[in-house]
């Protein structure tokens, strides 16, 4: 209708405007599984796309208790001093299994929060991606229209979230603690070849030794690894969000990185390629999605399922009685 | 047709006793494409399923160049000598790009598929998932109902067929020369994660010492990676096929890891969960086959593709309009 075109294109303006309030309703429409605000949202997606990709997209992953939000808020407000625009999208601690204290839950980010340069938005839902909203990426999107220098995409260590947020950031920060060995097995596998950076952080007080150490560790591993990113060797830093230090040396790895991939015209090979590969995975998904909406076939897959681990038929057999039985 | 069930009643019955002319035969019916065919190597399957399983299962990769076939042949002679029935399912040279010469080609395990002990079946198509065919998990299953105690499955260490062999096996072995950093390079990424045990191959005459400095940086790496099979410690041992030496080495590693997981009942429990898995692939594949089998479609997900890279839409934009265009 007339009415909500207006909304759209007001509120289109509004987050090129760079009205936080104006953003935080685009990302609430965004996140709606309301029909119709499905339809406006793709409506100011369609306005503000011109207005995108001018950012950094930074994930940043580490297993629950490496002070993910602590680091973030210590490095945004860092950013912030720097005179960038900062937006974070953060994962809600009371959404996720692992937590966050409910004392955790009000102090979180709360310093950043409250800067003007900075925009901090909470995923409202965990579900399989581990705190990371399904639309994340458009909400990206969004804060890159309104103007944010920095997108910072917190993920935890777990489940196929890091999969997910490799696939939307340019660069992938992994946070550990010292000891890389006991470390590494509280994380999922393959974590470690996702990153183009690692920070052991906590790197204060007394544990600078041992940080250092753990620095070396993860050095070794990178160099044995194949990089994350052609052309970038991943590495390692210590950093104490506490004291604020090896913060200027995170970003400083991150602006070369930005350098180097520009410079081989990498940075937009891979969006174009990161985009490419989110619309075949979207129509994965929808296809599969919509085969197990319906009951009956969930019902008639499981029980297939138990007579194919019976040893009753073969897989190919099961699949073929699947698709011959009246599906699709 | 009464004609058809005979045969397959025959077939399989000659299969059970091992003969490899009908092992042969009854191989080159699962992998046709023929309509008829599928409907009988069905039938076939299905009659032999109850004798499969009794196999130890193992995937052999590692880059071109590392010896793959010349490593197969050496420890399949040695299993063959302890008494063993051993199936190879083996790459065709010819049919993957990194190729083989045509001299090696003649050669290749020359002595094994002599061996009355042995089978050694080549795949005829290399396809996507570099030298293993799409039926090589029926290929292991008819194996096993014909009596083989082991079966060997080679693979390139590129693109997706690690994965996919790393799906239907017990044990995975990873392949690679000295010089673990560079040698790295080369391989697919996580390959490293997905392997029980790695063999540092070529370890002979002037090669020894720097094959020992390679095996203890891989036993390194793989303390800082999270196991390939939980409850099992991953090995890296040198090997020498030219002077069978290190060949026995291995092989314990395997009763070792086999009996650790017979111990835990993880060895039934991954079995169950490759199956489960690979019959979802199954209807996952089936799926998205199907729905791109349509020319039309698949050239209007190019131009959709096209509109998305050009900034013109959104991907959600672009999935909504191929589904609601009369798409399923």
């Amino acid at each position: 209708t007339k009415q909500d075109t207006i909304d759209i294109a007001k509120l289109a303006s509004e987050v090129l405007n760079g009205q936080r309030t104006s953003l935080s309703k685009a990302i609430t429409l965004i996140e709606s599984s309301n029909a119709e605000h499905k339809e406006q949202a793709q409506k100011l997606l369609q306005e503000l796309l011109p207005y995108t990709g001018e950012s950094i997209r930074i994930g940043i992953t580490g297993v629950p208790g490496a002070g993910k939000s602590t680091f973030i808020e210590a490095l945004g407000m860092m950013l912030c001093n720097l005179g960038k625009k900062v937006a974070v999208l953060a994962i809600d601690p009371s959404s996720t299994l692992s937590g966050g204290s409910i004392l955790g839950d009000k102090t979180r980010m709360e310093e950043l929060s409250r800067n003007k340069m900075a925009f901090v938005r909470p995923s409202p839902n965990a579900g399989t991606l581990g705190g990371v909203h399904k639309k994340s990426r458009e909400t990206m999107l969004l804060c890159e229209a309104a103007g944010y220098d920095v997108i910072l995409i917190e993920t935890v260590g777990v489940g196929q979230s890091e999969t997910y947020v490799r696939g939307m950031v340019d660069f992938f920060l992994l946070l550990v603690l010292t000891g890389a060995g006991d470390e590494l097995q509280g994380m999922k596998k393959g974590i470690m070849e996702l990153a183009d950076g690692i920070v052991v952080h906590k790197s204060d007080g007394d544990n600078i030794q041992k940080a250092r150490k753990t620095v070396r560790e993860y050095r070794q591993i990178l160099h044995f690894l194949q990089p994350a990113t052609p052309g970038w060797m991943g590495k390692a830093l210590p950093v104490s969000s506490l004291e604020k230090t090896g913060l200027s040396d995170v970003w400083e790895m991150i602006c070369q990185f930005e350098q180097t991939m520009k410079d081989t015209s990498f940075w937009k090979t891979r969006r174009l390629e990161q985009t490419k590969e989110w619309f075949h995975t979207m129509i994965r998904d929808s296809l599969i999605d919509s085969f197990f909406q319906n009951t009956d076939r969930k019902i008639q897959v499981k029980s297939l399922e138990e007579a194919i681990l019976q040893g009753e038929m073969t897989v190919a057999q099961g699949v073929s009685k699947l698709f011959s039985e009246g599906a699709r």
